[in-house]
């Protein structure tokens, strides 16, 4: 354990044990630092870490405080989803769009926004290794670095993977535009029109919108808010509907924000690999995790080629640049195929840039940061829900990415309080738009990825006003 | 008529007369600027343009000649194409990527080649555009401007549209990965699997993956080499076939050459509308004219929101950029959509580093500069195509793009010929995959659009004698 983790133990074990209580101001580092004999440095992490933790709070310009104890926080939701387990043509992308067209302008508060705030990316450095690298970029790799990408950033991918422990050779990994683009070049080499394909429920509504363009049904499986899919209803699934794929979120579920636990993916792999079910596994949050260290994802209990990994740049570091990735196992030919006839290759300084970018380093610097900012928002964000929220909110509590998912008091209508949400300047996700049968409609997601202010204070006192009013 | 082209038209006609013969020299620069007394740059003018309408040569570092005349040029095929006129499920994909992907290879000769040379493309210029935009790139645009995409980008397109006479709104434009993934936006928005649509013969090969992968049929109509589809048997085959859609290229088509005449666009127009038929229109190669002016795309006669135009900067200015576009008429919206599920958007760099760019000025100047290299490419490949294949050679005479066609002796197969000029170096595009019924298979398609040397002339060689065994 190294000094910074020892010194924030003592201090989690004063809070827990009451020396210190909520509210009560921390040592400022200097006086912690001379009073332990320790660094300032060595203050700052283990501060750093019992604020990760959620424990302390810091306040902007007077220090730091011990946070509100855990039963200050909504309570969780504990039960799995229940939807209809038929299997069922997908007619919903309207109602989607609607929503999301609504929710659009730049002016509204954005906690029903897919993306945290590109302010917390390093534009600038990525300005510059985009700078540097187009003016060195081969004008024959614009003919020839098509599809499956530029060489060196595949290798940069593929030299991440293996630091997690995972061995995906370069070659097996195809460059898209974006992660949306891999899900749905995947979902395009293993699916014809008409067959059936198992996703979350609750489930990402691109998802859902694939499923419905490529005449496509889809099968909901009950998802625990704190665990992933009930591997017993997959199963059943699996049995009734001879579904030809499964399209879902091992880690931090977009809306749940649920994480499998690792035995759970391994159990999963199994299970669909048994029936020769490919995987498509959206892994776009595996990077923001609160934790030591990142969750694998299912892929890495692949044994057969069967998973087809999918993640991007675009939640971690550059949003506009849509790139992304899918390592399909053995379907790589399949969708590299179904990438060069569709939008042929992803741009090519895009690719170039982020393929510099990653060798200068400081990605996985510019990632601890993001991770300590999301993580504190969580927490600024779950006790606000606490305070302006009425009794019966439920909320869950990820262990990373930047989605909340509340389960409301029964009587709100989750699409009636978007609307007035809406008209008040807020934006929010409504439940029913992350279900192929509209279900959920107590249900809302909220964004905590942008910078928690006064203003986002304002709008959750406010959605909590609303809330309480349909009550 | 500028002193220059006066100065053209005299030296054409003493070409005509006979004065001046094949081979001779023409005076140099400096000897006609003071015989005519003119300045030097109008007597470069004249011979630029008669070295852009093939009268003339340049041959390295010793002056201009008169080039051939058209008696030594190949003659030009002046049937149109007879296809089954049936409508059938495709199954080509495979054979194309087989040709495709044995023809990536940077050391080969790259007759078969999809794209000009990208040294003909300004990359120093654009990649100062990107470094410039880039840096200052407003974060915010990475979440906001997804599709339609960049509005800047946007209002330039209009500009050139409108420069054209033609007379569409920026918000009727969506930005893509490119034409291709314009083009199959268009396609996925007024089809669904099962239905017929109508096609060229030949046809651009992905054109027909697109309908395989979108379990689409094809309908196949005569194409007449010189003048492109044929209007009688497009009016047949939509009686007989009830087609959703109808996808070509009225301009410079892929891999003919053909433009049809402006009246035979309006006619084209005029017969799809009556039928509600959407017709996408792949007008990659417009800009590329040969000729005074462009040539209007069939999106001019357009009254009823019909025809879907799509295009990209990617044949013309960018081509690793991947960054096109799509003016779909009353389909805006739903091709807007279709993007938003499939890809989300187009590279924001590119975008902005593409707007900067026509911002600055210069593309025109560009064009200009790229019209009269291919122009001039093309009579020299023209011409060693009559030294060098065997009598019974046809070939297209294209006013603009830089494909030609050749139909070679029937009893040439072109497939075999693929094989064997790969072993010795050259990639070429045989007939059969421009084909859902795999005709055209003593048929090639050649790129001429990269600089001709002592090696492209020795490749042709070899390629006619290649021929000539076969025959």
């Amino acid at each position: 354990m190294k000094l910074y983790e020892t010194l924030a133990a003592e201090l989690a074990q004063s809070i827990q044990d009451g020396v210190l209580r909520m509210g009560d101001r921390l040592p400022s580092v200097r006086q912690a630092s001379t009073s332990r004999a320790v660094s300032p440095s060595t203050v700052f992490q283990a501060y750093y870490l019992l604020e990760a933790r959620g424990l302390i709070r810091a306040r902007e310009r007077s220090g730091y405080y011990v946070a509100g104890a855990a039963q200050k926080l909504p309570p969780e939701p504990e039960q799995a989803s229940q939807p209809d387990e038929a299997s069922s043509p997908v007619d919903i992308s309207e109602r989607v769009f609607e929503v999301l067209e609504s929710a659009k302008m730049r002016d509204l508060v954005p906690f029903g926004s897919a993306f945290p705030s590109p302010l917390l990316f390093p534009m600038a450095r990525l300005a510059r290794a985009m700078a540097s690298s187009v003016q060195q970029l081969d004008p024959w790799s614009a003919v020839d670095d098509l599809t499956p990408g530029n060489p060196q950033l595949r290798r940069q991918i593929a030299l991440r993977y293996l630091a997690d422990g995972l061995h995906i050779h370069s070659d097996e990994i195809v460059i898209t535009n974006g992660a949306l683009d891999a899900l749905n070049l995947c979902l395009g080499a293993v699916t014809r029109p008409g067959d059936a394909v198992l996703v979350e429920s609750p489930t990402f509504y691109a998802a859902l919108q694939a499923l419905e363009r490529n005449s496509l049904h889809a099968i909901e499986v009950p998802t625990h808010p704190r665990e992933g899919i009930d591997l017993a209803a997959l199963a059943r699934a699996i049995e009734r509907h001879q579904p030809k794929a499964c399209w879902l979120m091992s880690t931090f579920q977009n809306p749940l924000g649920s994480l499998m636990p690792d035995e759970k993916k391994r159990d999963l792999v199994k299970l669909l690999t048994q029936h020769e079910i490919p995987l498509i596994e959206d892994d776009v949050y595996g990077e923001l995790y609160f934790g030591d260290k990142r969750p694998m994802p299912a892929k890495a209990y692949d044994s057969k080629g069967l998973v087809m990994h999918c993640s991007s740049f675009s939640k971690c570091l550059a949003p506009g640049y849509r790139v992304g990735w899918a390592a399909p196992g053995r379907f790589t030919r399949a969708v590299a195929r179904h990438k060069l006839t569709t939008t042929l290759a992803a741009s090519a300084p895009a690719q170039a840039a982020l393929a510099t970018y990653l060798e200068k380093g400081g990605y996985d610097k510019h990632l601890r940061q993001l991770r300590h900012t999301l993580s504190v928002q969580q927490t600024l964000f779950m006790e606000a829900i606490a305070r302006y929220f009425p009794p019966g909110t439920q909320a869950t509590r990820p262990k990373g990415g930047y989605f909340l998912w509340l389960e409301l008091p029964a009587e709100v209508n989750a699409l009636e309080l978007h609307r007035q949400a809406l008209a008040l300047g807020i934006s929010i996700a409504p439940g029913p738009i992350f279900s192929a049968h509209h279900g959920f409609t107590n249900c809302i997601r909220l964004n905590y990825g942008h910078a928690w202010d006064e203003r986002s204070e304002t709008a959750l006192a406010t959605l909590g006003a609303l809330v309480q009013k349909m009550v």
